[in-house]
């Protein structure tokens, strides 16, 4: 019940990309056999995605993960649109992908950087986005849906508003993927971060989304592949495996996300019954199909991992990518939330092997763990 | 014979990550059982790598790819020591990975760049080297072994230069790895860049051998994967595959070395014996033993490259990053060749699958095909 930290590679994808390892193996930059069937190969995994994308291919940017993807798109349109101003606007609650990049050029290149608060459902307010842009904004970036607790933003509100004021607009579609619209055009974006290790495709790709004509300055530099946006030697397989796995996750979207929420409701609804003192944390209703982040006060959440964990059940405290240190969650104090309960909360990803028998077991099991658990704590809950 | 450009995943190592995509999936990031069991894969194999480099674990730094390395080592000391100093020193025949590189910092980030000379061997001279160095100089990047030619630069005595100057020394190995000395300390290098594409590891995975106590600014901001160094979720499967190609390449280093040397020599050899007006580029001795690059005066590489393709024969004009513009290689260029004479050069390179019978196959289909080429050109050779 991990699934936002990472998936597995689906096996329709593995079974797609094995060849390109061993066999057609080539450089898509190399003029001969092995290189044109490299090239070819990713030509058509750019189109297939253009196409669920609603875009042109020359739109699609491969990367080599989602971090990558927003740095380039927001290092990149703020390098590149510098000389017409320096406001670029964000939000507390976004990855550390988004917020360390612009933290990165506050303090070292002139940026400045308007983090927008959230309420407690973790969705930013429109009408204090439509006061802070100024003259000099250049960029407004605010995810889809949120990696720990799954609120999902207004996308096309804040693209009209962004349109509005002449300011391109980037989203943090990583978690979003697989359930959430993903069609440029509908949701009117300039720019859509995906990751490849979040949908069921290998780690090491992600890509940008780019509208044409929204001028930006690659951050890597060298033999100029993806129109001279990215630079390095492609990485093939991981190309053909995204495109793969979106074409599956598109496929199965409709029928995944209503299996998902029923189960997610399942579990929160269970946990919430059975154990008292259980604040889900999000928004109740727009919310990813597969998230339940739940804080259970009075507990340490890394204990209570390490209990799940032993009964065979993976769960996280907050974002993989920030579980190194024991911080509390930005997110989870951006949305008003006391550093106990921060410290108290579990984050569930339902994914496509999770099944109701699970959900069943972790209902049962958490009840007398989070009892345990309670009693040895110094903080009184009741 | 592209192994220069890639290299197909050696049949030992697709064995050793095929778990790690379907299986054993974990994000090290994640604080469970998945997470631990990927945690663990990624130190082993960082610290497999770390003994074979003679360096510490702490001081190998996966990336993307060897562009990626290249870009974290240059543009990341580079913007480290900006208030010390504001001058880099690299060569003309550098890839286009450093070159470009050092090209974006000139222009956009007061960065000045000597760009040395090469004799017509490909190599640098040792005093035009020390007299560029001055006191606002803070890095010099000078590749191990040229990707075009194969001309191995004297990097240990490049490195008493540096070290006697105080200024701070990168490589990039990704054509020595695999041939070359990889141990640091015995090179004496600061920073090495290494590349999984070119040495039977996957694409999409590179390293930085980063020296304790060398300062480097971060170009990718997000989760501090990498010790802070590199943000986004590691890419295991590519990370243990690259521990595991490095591993193989140093165990049959010098019996392929001296294999491929035989190999490379029967070609030239063959070659100049049977057609006419064939020079050698690169270095007669110091070259990479799977390395020949020649010169066919009067014929156009490309057509050349085309006919030798419909031979079943997989060669390349320079690099595969390059092919794309019809530009002579910067690198023939640089050793003074004319543009005629760069234009009609071939690159063989050869690999762990090149046999014998592939070379003599080379020199006997050859001379016809280079002399048909010849009556139909306009340039006159004899």
């Amino acid at each position: 019940m991990d699934y936002a930290a990472t998936t597995y590679v689906d096996p329709e994808v593995k079974k797609e990309i094995d060849s390109y390892f061993t066999e057609r193996f080539g450089n898509p930059g190399s003029f001969n056999y092995f290189g044109l069937e490299a090239k070819n190969a990713v030509n058509d995994a750019r189109n297939r995605i253009a196409k669920i994308l609603n875009a042109d291919s020359d739109e699609v940017i491969f990367t080599g993960s989602g971090t990558e993807s927003i740095n380039l798109a927001i290092k990149g349109v703020a390098r590149a649109l510098k000389t017409k101003g320096n406001h670029i606007i964000t939000q507390k609650t976004e990855h550390h992908a988004v917020i360390d990049t612009c933290k990165y050029l506050e303090s070292n290149e002139g940026f400045e950087v308007t983090y927008l608060n959230v309420d407690k459902y973790g969705l930013i307010n429109l009408d204090e986005l439509k006061k802070v842009i100024n003259k000099r904004t250049i960029l407004i970036s605010i995810m889809h849906a949120n990696n720990e607790i799954g609120t999902v933003q207004p996308i096309k509100e804040i693209v009209k508003i962004a349109k509005k004021n002449n300011v391109i607009f980037h989203t943090d579609a990583c978690q979003a993927a697989g359930y959430l619209e993903l069609d440029v055009k509908r949701l009117g974006v300039d720019m859509m971060t995906i990751n490849g290790s979040k949908l069921y495709a290998p780690k090491g790709i992600g890509l940008l989304y780019l509208k044409k004509g929204v001028p930006i300055e690659p951050i890597l530099h060298g033999g100029g592949q993806e129109f001279g946006l990215r630079s390095g030697t492609e990485n093939v397989p991981g190309i053909i495996g995204l495109a793969k796995a979106i074409e599956i996750s598109e496929r199965i979207k409709k029928t995944e996300c209503k299996r998902l929420s029923k189960l997610r409701d399942m579990l929160i609804n269970g946990l919430q019954g059975k154990i008292k003192n259980v604040m889900l944390n999000g928004h109740t209703k727009t919310r990813l199909p597969n998230n339940a982040n739940l804080s259970f006060l009075g507990v340490e959440g890394e204990s209570l991992l390490l209990h799940l964990n032993e009964e065979g059940i993976c769960a996280a405290t907050g974002s993989a990518c920030t579980s190194r240190n024991l911080e509390a969650s930005h997110v989870l104090l951006a949305t008003g939330l006391k550093t106990e309960a921060a410290h108290g909360s579990i984050r569930f990803t339902l994914g496509r092997k999770t099944k109701e028998e699970d959900i069943k077991k972790v209902i049962r099991v958490m009840p007398k763990m989070v009892e345990t658990l309670r009693m040895l704590s110094p903080i009184h809950v009741d």
